[in-house]
């Protein structure tokens, strides 16, 4: 599935609920950095290795699929109501970091 | 480009770099959480419709569009470090939002 | 009651529980980031006029009190952990302010 | 300095630069979710015994500094516009948690 499909999904799905009047750009904004918080929440107290190991309980493995789904529902959103193209997006920070991070000579 | 791909071109990026070892799940969760702030931090003070028109200015636009791929970044860093399928990730959770929300009867 | 009254509280509530191996600066800061979303959550798909009045609603006053008691006990236990003053800190930063945002002339 | 004395100071800064039309409670919550994963970014790369030492490095600890003093600017304006008490919320908070997470016996 493309990133464009699943917009399109994500965008019929609002469409028929009467939700484009809820996600403007500042409360997608807002709303994407709710669900990163709560992300982050997952991991706050774990060491590193019981980080790795998350998906090793169904339950919190459940709770940090969806919760990165909901990060990944908002950041298409924003693209779609900002018309941005995320891939192109990508391919421009990646060619920024190659000249900011030159790989280590082998 | 595929969700696959694009985590193949992070992998890639990131192993050319030695930096595995920085991007363990808590690392990336607490990486994305910053950028899911700095994202929002674009959009604080501005009102809707001033949100609505942020990619008019080619320096903001930029900003916007940067700022998302770094969220897009660091989650599909995640995703590939946990093992996690994105997109039926974002299935699961379109199915539970489905029940949980009714469309509107036409 | 002082920032530093709060901190001894909170430090003694954390030292009953043993919780201090758990209260790193870095999970801290994590745990800081999961409760600032968290709050964003309660305003996300508040139009402003709705927001000013969150505090009319019993319900929705809690959980925005206590979201913000969250977020002030985590940077209170940040600043305990990393032994920063957190009064001189404001105090710091509002002197840097008023060299960057002149005050407007009357 | 009590926390009262530091929302009269911060409110009085904000007034000189008329800036309270910028303060609303939304507004307020999102740059507080700003700043917090502006203050997480600080951490994310670090090892739990590296964060520990962040305040020995002059400049990161200005940062550090200077970012928390952000996240507490940011919360005290929010409960200044929301007219909300944040030591009764904190005590509220404590006593919440005294019992979810009863001390450990002795």
């Amino acid at each position: 599935m493309s990133i464009s499909s699943m917009q399109d999904l994500l965008a019929d799905f609002a469409d028929r609920r009467d939700w484009n009047r809820y996600h403007t750009p500042k409360n997608l904004a807002m709303a994407l950095a709710g669900e990163a918080g709560e992300l982050a929440a997952e991991f706050q107290w774990l060491e590193q290795d019981e980080a790795f190991r998350v998906m090793d309980d169904p339950e919190k493995a459940k709770a940090v699929r969806l919760e990165m789904a909901d990060v990944l529902s908002y950041l298409l959103r924003m693209a779609t109501v900002l018309d941005i193209d995320l891939e192109a997006a990508l391919k421009e920070k990646v060619a920024i970091n190659e000249d900011r991070f030159p790989p280590r000579s082998s």
